[in-house]
């Protein structure tokens, strides 16, 4: 028998404004939907509703563009205003083409549009921007939950939903982490038949953040999970371990 | 309360060998591990069992580099005759580095050395290539279980464990697809509030793939799973719909 795990969508969380105690809210979905907290359970909680509660959020009507935001709006096709907003949450840009804008974001991650967005925000005026440290954003949640239920050994993960090259469609990927070591490092181990797994790392945050993200449908209001039964490797943890050095990556 | 589901590993599935009828062995791990196919349950297989099953193996003490793969080797420091096999499955080599070979296969999929793969195979001189079509390998193995269990619509994935840019670790992706839409479009649709999602496509078959990988683990001879309680939509489905064309990727 090998092993089985369960995801259980929170949806009763309410919708979130600047200034709620998003790990107060969580603790109470938590001990509403899932039964409380078990050891070793992972809260899986979406982007967006840590963006509210945490006030990232930018009316585009506030919004001054440069003449640079201008003139990258005109090329890119886009609201100038939305443009200003994203460049402000840039480090780099990494790819640029006709409604395509890929940088690399204050944090290191490499997204569309700096993870800056529209959807499931209530005003189509306003928008959210990822959190300012996604890691303590998720040790924040994780903490309250360890008040609550200090016997369960947990993690978290905050997730944003990415596009990638080579292949088509978004997916769940973390962003933010506290509890568990996100990259299991293979490398120098032997698989079962004894050959030596050279360069085998997987992303098991990531692994974590799809499976939650299919009952946290753009759809459901279903923004956190919880991911029970999954084996991971207990660890303060951060989604920096996700990146790739530039140094070894072919495709900056 | 949002919706919730499961994840059952199928260990039971023995050592395969070239020949053996691997789907009528995954009807028998559902019946003996699952309790039998759920209507709406996705099969979860990983390549190399497909690629044993289907003799997709190849000797490197059987093979003659060519010039090409010689040289390359000595670039690359890699096995001349690892090379080789890994060039006769290249459709384009999309980048080259010290000891990292990214190409494209005949099938369209962008990963390392073709897929080839030496891993969780037995003699360690015996290297795994990629199914010459997963997408009939998922079809086969599905129309099997429809025989079994003629009322519980169900779909396959085959699925491998492919690197990407910018992000450390592997992810179990689609590689082969029966039964269901890999891609979900929301493109046109609106999301809780009234926004028009102008490009969100989400990669369901992909998370679905990612889900079974945190049971399927390189170490723990589960090579399937079931993912029980997902919704998803039903169609033939090909794991092509998962590639992004030529002209719409910045990255190639």
């Amino acid at each position: 028998m090998a092993g089985s795990y369960s995801v259980i969508g929170l949806g009763s969380l309410p919708e979130l404004h600047p200034g709620d105690n998003l790990p107060s809210l969580v603790v109470d979905a938590v001990a509403a939907e899932a039964g409380g907290l078990h050891g070793g359970d992972v809260v899986v909680v979406t982007q967006k509703v840590v963006s509210k509660a945490e006030a990232r959020l930018v009316d585009l009507r506030s919004v001054t563009p440069s003449a640079f935001a201008l003139s990258l709006a005109a090329e890119l096709d886009k609201d100038p205003a939305l443009l200003e907003v994203i460049l402000s949450e840039t480090r780099r840009i990494v790819r640029m083409d006709h409604n395509v804008f890929i940088v690399e974001t204050h944090h290191g991650f490499i997204c569309a549009n700096a993870g800056v967005d529209r959807s499931n925000v209530p005003d189509d005026q306003v928008v959210a921007l990822l959190p300012v440290d996604p890691d303590a954003s998720a040790r924040a949640i994780r903490t309250k939950l360890t008040a609550r239920w200090p016997e369960a050994a947990c993690a978290v993960i905050i997730t944003d939903s990415f596009g990638r090259p080579w292949r088509e469609g978004i997916t769940e990927v973390a962003i933010g982490v506290s509890g568990l070591l996100p990259v299991e490092t293979m490398r120098g181990q032997r698989d079962p038949y004894g050959y030596l797994l050279s360069s085998t790392d997987i992303a098991i945050a990531d692994h974590l953040a799809a499976a939650a993200g299919l009952v946290m449908g753009k759809f459901d209001m279903v923004p956190a999970a919880v991911v029970r039964g999954v084996r991971f490797t207990p660890a303060e943890g951060t989604a920096q371990a996700l990146l790739r050095p530039a140094e070894r990556d072919l495709f900056r």
